[in-house]
């Protein structure tokens, strides 16, 4: 064998050794990617044991259809998490990532409720968690309609007045006594929590205001104060 | 005592008690009404001990908006979950219901996965049931766009492309060699295809043809000539 191939092989053996860290996410910055990011960051700032690789898959230049990339996610979507001490298990869909990683790897239940021990609040995060994915499409469309040239009003309306009706249903939940929308007592921020995360985090972008919604503004500042949200919110940029 | 108060007390405490199922199921016959009485008929097939009381909520009459049934679901939806089982325990949001029929009522695992037991399959019925939440709103709003007088060209593609591109995802999943859409082999007929059902089912009020997709179409045959789920697929018509 060659010297030179000698040396490759033995700075490749170097770095894949370097980069044994137990998930790789593949992401980018979008509602779904930080959806994900967000609960990665607070298990590796609660976990010593949790850390991952990021890979950027820049979809504004369509890096998400890929062969390599289809070879992974034959969907062509991001996010996708891969779990190393899983036997590199795959697993896309943001929402179902988040239940992957608390069973998997948030042991002490620090974002999550275990389902046999208490399947009322696992239920209660299942239940926000396709809230979420009711408000989702929604916003989004109220976005779009609001973006294209060709404006027109009724759709706008349809998606505002449907986005305002589960702005209201969040806003009633946390009016409740509670700083997070699952648990006892005052709730524990959780993976539900997470999972309605991007949608209020990039209103902005849909010209939702949260001012008639001081419950949710005030969820909204709680999040982005812990500084692991924080950093996960900001993840994925190109 | 008066004699016509023992009467009534006694006609009373007879109905109270025949109608001691299990179950009750608040719905109508909307796509995520059928989701839930769909598993229920089958739950009822497959377990003697399954049984429930249905009550038709007609939403052409606003009756989910009753004072006496914001009791019971604060945000005014059906269908809803009552479970004399667990303390009248109350499961709104069709996809939580499923999960939570599972987990509580199909003891041997008939229709989905043990989360401890088979992790990976319980995710990916997981991955699937978010999947039908991203077809969801995409047919319902090319359902309603293809409904409004004012058709707009641009908004009807929109949905018309978005929907076309589950349905793929969809015919891609039954292509590889399988019956149903997650478990090994070819499947298990579970909580994930009831998910899925019915849009799939109710896709021609849509406008979405299913000759493109043939793989989609056989899967929906298969359901449909399973006694349990045709007859689920019919429950809470007015």
């Amino acid at each position: 064998m060659h010297l030179t191939h000698l040396l490759l092989l033995l700075l490749f053996s170097q770095l894949t050794s370097m980069s044994n860290k137990p998930l790789i996410l593949y992401t980018f910055w979008t509602n779904n990617g930080v959806k994900v990011s967000t609960f990665l960051e607070e298990l590796k700032g609660a976990y010593s044991s949790i850390d991952y690789d990021l890979k950027s898959i820049d979809i504004s230049k369509g890096a998400q259809k890929e062969p390599w990339y289809l070879k992974i996610n034959p969907k062509g979507k991001i996010p996708v998490l891969v779990d190393r001490t899983r036997n590199d298990y795959v697993v896309p869909e943001s929402g179902a990532i988040l239940l992957y990683l608390q069973q998997h790897h948030d042991k002490d239940n620090k974002f999550g409720w275990d389902p046999k021990v208490n399947p009322n609040e696992y239920n209660e995060a299942i239940q926000w968690m396709f809230f979420a994915y009711d408000l989702g499409p929604m916003q989004n469309e109220l976005q779009h309609s609001r973006s294209i040239p060709e404006k027109i009003p009724h759709v706008e309306k349809r998606y505002l007045d449907q986005t305002n009706r589960l702005y209201g249903e969040l806003e009633a939940r946390l009016s409740q006594d509670r700083d997070w929308l699952v648990g006892s007592g005052r709730g524990k921020y959780s993976i539900a929590d997470m999972t309605v995360l991007p949608w209020v985090h990039f209103s902005s972008y849909s010209g939702v205001g949260l001012d008639g919604w001081l419950n949710v503004k005030q969820w909204l500042e709680r999040i982005r104060s812990r500084p692991a949200s924080a950093a996960g919110l900001n993840i994925g940029l190109p």
